[in-house]
């Protein structure tokens, strides 16, 4: 997975490269990132199943930048690639239907149909509990498409709420984890995988294997590798249900790996980007032959 | 504070009374937005400190839904109201940091200066703890806004997860109670209040009492009136350090306030305003003289 955070300030395609220069601040930007985004899509592809694509980073442009976010995951389409809208996205029955269409298949409305951005995965977040989740889990089932529940993030922070014992026994985010096993019954396909899946850090492997026996039908969004520190290797747990059940994503790793690397920014993206993947591969074999 | 929830199957403005037809459905869809949610301020603006904006329901008007969002934003600021982006954004460091820019004050750039949505208060969601917090709370003290976490929310929801007892006492709402109070030391402002508040919903008031007792500094922000079931004559103890400390927001109750009183929906609208504003009024006159 490659992760597209787009930083104004850091992308490859310098401020001068700009095919068509003026405009305002925001659409010269947005025009910049589109062609960075397009350009590490097309180093990457071949050694990526798709793209997760920070929402945050878009926003920041505006109106253009959600332009700019349609016109990447349509590039990413062409190449075949899934695309993951990272939004972390949760609120009240209406308010998570009217997000859910605009990430998924948009809405039908006296104007007309408005389309939706088309992602085939999600990120949402579940503190408001699973009425703020159920939306989605419907708005993607009938598009084809999936959620991922934040269940224990690779940040630090992570500890201060998700890692909090609850009464019972276990942490907060294993409760989620539950909630999430509990959805993704319901969508599990002829592959064994749910279209319910869970956001679990790379950043703590051992919280890896334990979300894999409280979600076992659940895919798992791996971030946190390479700048925030997680390791591929260590993420064998993850792959336990089949090689499509771990999508390890990394972002400034493989877009900046020509910052550490030295050499073309593309080269040095695509050189990380197949490293991870026979990495992510390996692991996925060796934890297939564990299974059997 | 009037809550601006705009469902394009549910405007004032009828399709057909759009001023320049024609463009594609978004956009249609988001001139007509802009038109309902323009008269719905004008209508209610004398009995209103601000407005609360449902991002979800702009960005499913994509590209031209950003742009409707901030020209209702303007119109609200050019009424003097205070401007409430409720997004319930969370997300890590460098991802926060955008979200925050987009909605406060905007981002230093090799392209130039962008600008920010500008908005007075944002709401954040805390799942993924203290360090996705920091960020927004840092560009709000910037901006001279303020933040508005979410502790304990008005859906029914709220008890699958900010319910839970967790281990020490407590159920996790509270818990998060104290992070917020311990953020909102960082920012307590002339008049007592701090620049980092609550989302504590209107439809548990039992709930709203220890909360206050929890986060003695923090305005409130109490969603839940109306359409889903909280009555603001049950809130005084959200105004015990001051009239300014509760923000009573409403938004289907008061925009659809016609679909029930019948008549023309801006004077009905205006009613509903008043009579909620008289409400709160009250309250927090009784909450002061029983403080003294």
């Amino acid at each position: 997975m490659l992760g597209l955070d787009p930083d104004p300030s850091a992308l490859w395609t310098a401020t001068d490269d700009e095919p068509a220069p003026g405009g305002e601040p925001r659409e010269r930007a947005a025009r910049a990132v589109v062609s960075h985004c397009r350009a590490a899509i097309d180093a990457t592809a071949p050694a990526c199943v798709g793209v997760k694509l920070q929402l945050a980073r878009f926003e920041l442009l505006g109106a253009p930048g959600w332009g700019a976010l349609e016109a990447v995951a349509a590039h990413a389409r062409e190449h075949g690639l899934l695309v993951i809208a990272d939004g972390k996205r949760g609120d009240i029955d209406v308010s998570a239907r009217a997000y859910a269409g605009a990430l998924f298949d948009g809405a039908q409305t006296p104007f007309g149909e408005l389309p939706g951005l088309g992602a085939d995965l999600a990120t949402v977040n579940p503190l408001m509990g699973v009425d703020s989740l159920e939306p989605f889990v419907s708005a993607a089932r009938a598009a084809g498409a999936g959620v991922l529940v934040l269940v224990r993030t690779s940040n630090p922070g992570a500890r201060d709420i998700e890692d909090v014992p609850v009464q019972g026994g276990g942490a907060l985010w294993q409760l989620i984890a539950s909630i999430v096993d509990d959805l993704a019954a319901g969508g599990v396909g002829e592959s064994g995988l749910s279209d319910v899946g869970a956001v679990v850090g790379a950043t703590a492997p051992d919280h890896v294997r334990r979300a894999r026996e409280l979600m076992a039908r659940s895919p798992f969004l791996l971030p946190g590798i390479g700048a925030q520190g997680g390791r591929v290797e260590e993420l064998a747990a993850a792959f336990a249900p089949g090689r499509a059940a771990g999508l390890v994503t990394a972002s400034r790793s493989i877009v900046g790996a020509y910052l550490t690397t030295g050499g073309e920014p593309a080269g040095a993206a695509r050189a990380e980007a197949e490293r991870l993947r026979e990495a992510a591969w390996t692991l996925s074999i060796e934890a297939a032959a564990n299974v059997r």
